[in-house]
């Protein structure tokens, strides 16, 4: 029942370099082929995108292969009905008809923020959904409404929490998007692991060993063999081990999935299926797909957007200017380095690794579309 | 501006049992001296002694004279004009008006639940309060109504950002609280550090180190010298160093500070006041006290309550069947030590180390009460 540890095309080697623009055309005429609309083959597009020009290249065009083949399987619906199961004034439960993740939770943000606009706050859980991609991405839906924006996902069990040799839970990403005046927002987007899978992959390729705290054995013993996942090991939650807080990240990761996934009626835990489009579904489901929880929080439903914008420029700049630790040249801003990288990579180009391009190609063979 | 580490009174050197009714008494009669009607008083006793009850002896009756001294000063109001400043159908921010956070807290809750009975959920920001105590008895708060409960509050700055060799945040609590059928609630209740500084204070007293990841040197270097917060030092955010992801516990930790605190209007990041009456009051004030945030979910506004229940009882229970690691005797559900802490001290007593009980003891005589 448990996922075997991913195998999205590796993201070292040789680069190219391909304009932002040219790569999101690809993109979108990719999901097209698989019979998207063309409202949402552009969201869909600009989602995946955005994860690559943000620098978070285990998310964006190196998982379009993935999408495809979960589309091949009958997995992903490219027209998918978004369809409201239950709603209050403030919430709603919605079944994203099996559509791509990258459409359904946009959907869901727009849901909420609008119900944020009647009662102060929004929040949408869906069902029957799969990878929404970025977190980030849709938390920072609700900025240009004033509004706080949280987005949440369970996603393939990799992680086993604490005391536990079984993999339960997914690296199950929070985003949290709040909005500031003179400064750029706050951006924090994290999966409730101490790293991504990705990075592991990434040691693994190089031939070195990982730090103690990223994972542990198929015994639960702590580890530095980057191929233990591969053996029953298991990624651990944020804090590591229970002398580090193990169990803090794990209740994190719980909540998320508990949220995301059971809230709504989604496969949650070790139920929910898998990102790999070649691994079995987990038998005796418990529910539909995976699932997302994104809120919107309408700041003037607490205190005047300008008195709340001010503070947030004061905390920023505050934390901006906090004295660094010798060696390093700065304190960041959750958001900073996303941003910076965007502005770099929109200006200069994203380097897409050799394997990644290999597989675009193939992509672009399959469905006779110009790379 | 930065507060110092704290003294709340000694945890560890002899004990002495306390049946759980007398203790609730005597700390009941105390809020009673320092002006607090019965009502409030009686909540406050039962928030303070919950928490000796559950285990969490740092944020019991260890503390009450730390709030006495608040008072003292005037930091604290007995008889506070809880007071909505704005609200919403799903929303409002409350003046807490110095009162205790114990009793603050409750009411804050008390009003999203009601908020959420009519539009689904519903989230109250508080300012001018002040520490609330154990943050899962709030949002445990919501279960009786079929409601997810979630409750943070911002504390004292003695957390430095990654990166960073000023302390500027708190260890600022997460509670969430999650109804279930026939298994016991879900209840994650941790702060945004490996460890509270409580148990630093205990190696301390023993004359050990402390392990590499919870405390960095004034120069932001890694250190096991648990003095070392008495020497420019610092607690660490969840994930210890930026490899095992402090990054991660430095945004849930800036994020609570943000919701709690900038939002209503509090003292946020190194502005937040401090804990101890006998330190300064930060200058510059930005805001009013310390904040909370807390929020109310109604199950129902999503998913009928006894199909979401039924779902509950089976995540709980695959956990709770989860294979342990070599050496552990089970995988933990969220809130189970805190339960199993609290039937076993409800029959056998409280355990009150003598630091404490010497304090409790110059309390009785201050305020002519007996212990």
């Amino acid at each position: 029942m448990n996922a075997t540890f991913s195998a999205v095309p590796h993201l070292i080697g040789s680069v190219e370099m391909y304009a932002y623009d040219r790569l999101k055309k690809f993109v979108y005429e990719i999901f097209v082929k698989i019979g998207c609309p063309a409202n949402h083959a552009e969201t869909a597009a600009d989602v995946l995108t955005a994860a690559d020009l943000r620098g978070v290249d285990s998310h964006g065009v190196s998982r379009l292969g993935s999408y495809v083949r979960l589309w091949e399987i009958g997995r992903i619906n490219g027209t998918p009905d978004i369809r409201i199961v239950h709603e209050t004034p403030g919430t709603a439960c919605l079944d994203g008809d099996r559509g791509l993740g990258l459409v359904v939770a946009p959907a869901a943000m727009e849901l909420a923020v609008e119900k944020a606009k009647k009662v102060g706050t929004g929040w949408v859980a869906v069902r029957n959904s799969n990878h929404f991609g970025i977190a980030g991405y849709h938390a920072m839906l609700a900025l240009k409404n004033d509004m706080i924006g949280i987005a949440m996902c369970n996603t393939s069990p990799l992680v086993a929490p604490t005391f536990s040799t079984e993999k339960l839970l997914g690296t199950n990403p929070i985003a949290i998007a709040i909005p500031a005046g003179n400064q750029p927002p706050f951006v924090a987007d994290f999966a409730t692991t101490p790293v991504a899978y990705g990075k592991i992959e990434m040691h693994m390729q190089r031939g070195e060993d990982i730090p103690p705290g990223w994972m542990q054995d198929a015994g639960g013993r702590p580890t530095t063999d980057a191929h233990t996942g591969k053996k029953g090991g298991a990624l651990l939650p944020l804090g590591g081990d229970r002398v580090h807080g193990s169990h803090k990240g794990y209740c994190l990761s719980a909540s998320v999935d508990i949220l995301s996934a059971v809230l709504p009626g989604a496969g949650y835990g070790p139920w929910a299926p898998p990102f790999l489009g070649y691994l079995p579904l987990p038998e005796d489901s418990v529910g539909d797909g995976i699932g997302h929880f994104c809120g919107a929080i309408s700041i003037d439903a607490f205190r005047p957007v300008a008195e709340f914008k001010s503070h947030m420029d004061n905390w920023i700049s505050r934390f901006r200017r906090a004295k660094p630790v010798e060696g390093q040249p700065k304190v960041l801003i959750p958001g900073d380095p996303e941003r910076e990288m965007a502005a770099k990579r929109h200006a200069g180009g994203i380097p897409v690794s050799e394997p990644v391009v290999k597989d675009l190609q193939r992509l672009s063979e399959k469905f006779n579309i110009e790379f």
